[in-house]
């Protein structure tokens, strides 16, 4: 059987009985995670932007876009959510593909219920399928297809939303199969993107088209069969090197859900473990920023293919230069989403900093590690070697500190009060009647 | 100066004066070819179904759709001129790529001249344009690129799209510099759909995203400014061998529309040479189709590796038969539409010539010749030797065959007199005051 027919068949089959009662946990996490990312994202000068490039072409009000006041269309709330998510770059990954999975499927899914009635079960179900779906279709063309310049998040994010939509509204085997190659034919998105406002339009996108997929399949919108597998399918085309079994491998057993992980940093996550000995150093050390006079970082070689940036003037590149990560954790304790503005980036202390740091890739570290050095004026030297990341798979963020990073970001778009009974109704999705009445609660009045 | 930047700042400045007179004169014959398109693929299924799938989702209707009475707003329109024009496989090509150009770029701008006004001038420009950076990008990948899986009519044809549009809308250089690295983060479509409807999706979304794309840059939408060049830029994803100097060399002097070509039968380019000899053989002779015994084909080998159906009875089925492409030239002296329908396929004296035809495979020939023989009841033998396929570059169709194309598909959209409004009206649409005009006439009511 292909790949494509194998994986529509399962989530044409599949009941929520049938997940494992730790995957439906960690699904609640991502899904309070990503809350918190959209709320955060919400009132972002990138959504305000495409907001205003696309309001002359929303549809009849029937959604909203979590965090704000509008109704527009759920395509568009989909498109919104997706951008609003992502646009701090804070939301969850999968570290064996790089995915940051719950974006494209949760924006199309929250789209979808702000517009229809999805009780809590349906909705946390088809965010698993989406969400395993998505991560499978990633695992089997990474690392390839990432390396030569995929965002995979844009690309494996369109079938996430694809099958999540499809699920909920009931696609016969035949319309899932089309809809993946209605997703297949759509997958988008380029690394060169980093450090602009587009990164973020990625899983925006593939919420919006991934929901469409589903649409189209539903009305009997042909595509081909092999969108998966097939000479010029999705991963011949996209990948040098692709392994499709991981589509397909212990299917209903094994669930990627249990490999994610929620960012402390609101930042790319290769940055994390440099940040997090900075923080270290400044929490143990507490030296004024004046007295440092070098940084030395030894970090894991794809570090510095992705964050090597060190002149910068926007606080979007603060998060692809892992030299900004090192100085706001030596200069400021912590690095929230205000250590990434435009402001901490021309911060005179941080940058004077930054521009003292050096960094080495070393292929002995793995990605979960850095070792920083800081030499101070004085001619001391500090160090400190991250061995696994605040945040990644062995040292997973609480439950509370899940809270607490979301309401750090929820704040921006809600009043507190408001906050709090959007934490509580997500931790509890599950077993809403409507999903609705979550949304309605996140939304900006 | 990197070739994103080189494009867009020539985009900018060009001024319709600066386009030779030929290639303003080739853009004319474009758009009456891809009207006509659009208009005979309106009332298709693939339309019909993609309209059902999103008529939830359409905004306030200020835009139209060719050939159509439904008013939606103007990305959907653009999103289904894409599709209609395309459905047949009908539209125009650029041999050097393969890239059926018009149909991003046109369908773009009629979907926004439906909403906005345009004069002819400024949409002509602006077709010639996008016209040239998508067949420009497209031979900069091209082939490995298309060999690999794109479809490359997608890929290349955002950018064409997202060109046309942020000229008309006045972009500044910074914008266009976006759009363009909006595009390529979209540009999206696999070979894989070649025979479902997702194949004229691909248009449909190169035309629907590529407007967004000048849409979101005009807000302030920001984007990688080397989208095309960038070491994670198009070209180096999209393609293992590219040349980037192709986008540049020659920028307004040598114009691609010059080397447009537009087919003259709705089938595979490769059954053209036996159909044009038969049509021929059928103007010249006049003889009844009972008067014909038997029917000998000489053709490139590949012509039987792709069209060697005979023993057929649906019209699709006979895009894939050289016998049946030699039987209506013979019978009905044309090969349009009609010719390819399940009625025509099931015509007994078709059928019965269609059956008395031979042929065989001769490596001397090229892919632009056939012989064809025909042998008379009477015993008498008539045959024709065609060198150069009708619609090919060394002998493009005329432009009263461009009219009698164009009747042909429109007749299925809108009643005969309007059809000839509007070819009146495509053929001075530069001198239009408003574009307005033309879409008005080119719509059902």
């Amino acid at each position: 059987m292909s790949e494509t027919k194998a994986l529509a068949s399962w989530i044409i089959a599949s009941q929520l009985e049938d997940i494992p009662d730790d995957v439906r946990r960690e699904a609640l996490r991502a899904i309070v995670n990503y809350t918190g990312c959209a709320l955060g994202g919400s009132p972002d000068p990138a959504v305000n932007i495409a907001m205003c490039a696309f309001a002359p072409f929303f549809g009849p009000p029937a959604a909203r876009i979590l965090g704000r006041a509008e109704r527009v269309d759920a395509l568009h709330a989909s498109l919104m959510n997706g951008i609003s998510s992502h646009v701090y770059d804070y939301d969850d990954t999968t570290p064996k593909n790089y995915i940051h999975p719950s974006s494209p499927v949760a924006s199309a899914l929250f789209a979808y219920a702000s517009a229809n009635k999805v009780s809590g079960r349906d909705f946390v179900h088809a965010f698993i399928l989406g969400f395993e779906a998505e991560s499978r279709i990633g695992n089997s063309v990474y690392p390839a297809h990432y390396d030569v310049g995929w965002h995979i998040t844009g690309t494996a994010g369109v079938f996430g939303a694809a099958v999540a939509i499809g699920k909920l509204i009931g696609l016969s085997e035949q319309q899932m199969i089309w809809a993946i190659g209605l997703a297949a034919t759509q997958a988008a998105g380029l690394r060169e993107m980093f450090g602009s406002m587009a990164k973020s339009l990625h899983p925006g996108r593939a919420a919006q088209n991934g929901y469409a997929s589903a649409l189209l399949a539903q009305a009997g919108f042909t595509s081909g069969v092999h969108g998966l597998e097939g000479p010029r399918g999705f991963a011949a085309v996209q990948a040098a090197k692709y392994d499709l079994s991981k589509i397909t491998a212990g299917l209903g057993v094994d669930f990627d859900l249990r490999a994610n992980t929620y960012k402390p940093f609101p930042c790319g996550i290769v940055n994390h473990p440099a940040i997090d000995g900075a923080i270290q150093i400044h929490n143990q050390n507490k030296s004024a920023p004046e007295s440092i006079r070098a940084v030395r970082l030894r970090v894991a070689p794809l570090v510095l293919d992705l964050c090597n940036q060190q002149n910068i003037t926007r606080g979007l590149q603060g998060k692809f230069s892992v030299y900004h990560g090192a100085a706001i954790g030596l200069v400021r304790g912590k690095a929230g989403i205000r250590e990434y503005t435009d402001e901490a980036v021309n911060d005179p202390a941080i940058k004077r900093v930054r521009e003292s740091a050096t960094a080495v890739g070393d292929p002995t570290l793995t990605e979960d590690q850095a070792n920083i050095e800081v030499e101070l004026v004085s001619g001391e030297k500090i160090s400190r070697f991250v061995e696994q990341s605040l945040g990644n798979i062995h040292r997973p963020l609480t439950d509370r500190q899940l809270d607490e990073k979301f309401r750090d970001q929820a704040i921006m778009a809600l009043p507190a009060e408001q906050v709090e009974r959007v934490i509580q109704l997500c931790w509890r999705i599950d077993q809403l009647a409507d999903v609705g009445e979550l949304v309605q609660q996140a939304c900006a009045s």
